[in-house]
């Protein structure tokens, strides 16, 4: 597989959806395979809110790809036939454009001041970075999650643009508990000693406390309710492995481990701004769903997955529903998926399958 | 309705569940109404995690109680007819000992040596208020959730001294998910910069930032989600009425509102120490629950509503068919209430008859 990785560099800068302007920005990139001489074989993958440019193989600073179960040669999404192309979303933390960057006005990190970002400034930004790649439409965009929102965008929003779209444990908008739960996690961040207002790079710290406590809260949502109870039920720590003097089962190790790990890789002011993109989001907002997808030309194919709590298939299926009010080609299916949310992530042979035949369709 | 508000110390301590002792203890109590001649009409009200002894009638400090709308003259658990009594329990912060109480050995407050408590130790200081207060016998011991739980362990350990139990809104035992909730919340209390691990009484300060994240966690979990959806929704907040700066929707501005008023009356070390209790009560630990409600006499009311989703109704008819298992006495039943895990806490004509036959019956 052939792995490019590259940051880009916009001078012409973009206007956001809230007003705002970044007069330059980057994104950092990561291709797989070749475009084709009839440059039909383009893939963008949009990734999920805490993820990033680095969808498949390994990499020594990344690790294993999110998505590298489904992208790659031979896989799901075959890096052998298509042309796949992933960035990092303005407002994260991995290369593109974030928080971390430096403020060409103050020449300081951009702190709490970069501007809030938006599923439809990402999308805009990847028609930049398709213009900077000649890429003239993607045969299929595709991700989960958050990741997802921004497929079913990309089909309203530039129905000539996009052949197909993939939007995996996503949905229309964020439920009234999904934003309340996003609420805690920023309220954890926001208040940690080491928040300084979102300004801790000048104090040489990070707000680790509240961003750990905001992961645990997370992770609690993308996990199966019954896959936990299958995997910790109610059993106790061993003493050896206990990662912190406070825990008893071993539910409660998990947590705090992953929790604590994340906060090695992710920025807090990306999780407050990430989460605000996922809360604001709504595709029917100025009209109904119907309306909105009136343009849609792409064929969907919308995957709910049945442990999915925090977007679950339900979700997946008023999008079918307005899809069908449109007479758009689209196919709804609910896969069982033992992982929750996360379920978008792990390939199955049923997923792995349905994926693979619909690109090629 | 005569109310009597009462501290009695308990001189000859106490040994807890968890092996260590307290060599004396208080118990706030309100009563309700008058024991008979025959001392058959005590009622005995277990209050959930955040609850405290007062239970009905408006108090000049505590405002209206907890369960008032169930509770007194002509109502559900009348008042007039049954001598009603609650305490709060031990670990609390309401008058009973707990962490804010001044430990004998130090002449400071408990803070972070008060020792763990649980529903076990909560009904044996129960008993030890039932002989100071020369009750022979509960003739119903009712409580939601948390006090649900100390419901069903007074039918289990006690078959003589309980008649009835009323089980609202409860469970045998938390499951891996509730636990995981819980422990966020307790994370992010103890990473509060004022948490002192556990002795800010002394720093003359209070975790509130911790201990608000840690209840708006908690108040997402009590409440229906559909509620949710269907009283504030998508909603943005108007600026006039914003209770913070970084507030977007309605939801948000609720859960900070919630949150911050819950720490003007409620202590962190509390808040620890009860949910501890309640992630750790297994009314099944020692052997299975068809086992452990082999000696129950009292007729039980197990009664879950729909809205729940922290101890939905799927958890009351385990209950339930341990108890036909047993030949106990019992009924089951799923009531509609629109407010989540908090129904209990809310009278409809529908749960309120259901009390009152069952008490009277």
């Amino acid at each position: 597989m052939k792995v490019i990785t590259e940051l880009i560099s916009f001078t012409e800068g973009i206007k956001l959806k809230s007003g705002k302007s970044l007069s330059s920005f980057d994104l950092m990139i990561e291709t797989y395979g070749q475009l084709n001489e009839k440059k039909s074989n383009a893939v963008l993958l949009c990734h999920a809110f805490s993820g990033n440019h680095h969808a498949a193989g390994k990499d020594e600073k990344l690790g294993i790809g999110w998505w590298d179960q489904i992208v790659g040669s031979g896989k799901a999404i075959d890096t052998d036939k298509y042309y796949v192309v992933c960035c990092n979303n303005i407002g994260g933390c991995a290369g593109s454009s974030g928080p971390l960057s430096i403020n060409p006005e103050t020449q300081k990190p951009y702190g709490k001041d970069f501007p809030e970002v938006s599923v439809n400034d990402w999308v805009n930004s990847q028609i930049m970075l398709m213009d900077y790649l000649k890429i003239p439409y993607w045969h299929f965009v595709a991700g989960g999650s958050l990741g997802g929102m921004q497929a079913l965008e990309w089909s309203i929003k530039h129905p000539n643009k996009i052949k197909k779209a993939g939007i995996f444990a996503a949905a229309v908008k964020s439920s009234t508990q999904n934003i309340a739960m996003n609420e805690v996690a920023r309220e954890s961040i926001r208040k940690d000693k080491n928040f300084f207002e979102g300004d801790y790079y000048d104090h040489n710290v990070i707000p680790k406390d509240g961003l750990k406590t905001a992961r645990m809260l997370g992770h609690i949502t993308y996990l199966s309710e019954e896959n936990m109870d299958i995997r910790f039920g109610r059993k106790f720590q061993d003493e050896e492995s206990k990662v912190g003097q406070n825990i008893d089962f071993e539910i409660e190790n998990y947590l705090q481990y992953k929790g604590e790990k994340f906060t090695e890789t992710f920025d807090a002011n990306s999780y407050i701004l990430m989460t605000k993109a996922m809360d604001k989001y709504d595709a029917s907002e100025k009209s109904n769903l119907d309306q909105a997808l009136k343009e849609v030309e792409a064929k969907l194919l919308i995957i709910g997955f049945s442990s999915d709590w925090l977007y679950p298939p339900e979700r997946g299926k008023e999008i079918q529903v307005a899809a069908m009010n449109n007479n758009i080609q689209s196919s709804y299916i609910v896969l069982d998926g033992d992982h929750g949310h996360d379920s978008f992530l792990f390939s199955s042979k049923q997923y792995s399958n349905l994926i693979k035949k619909f690109i090629s369709s």
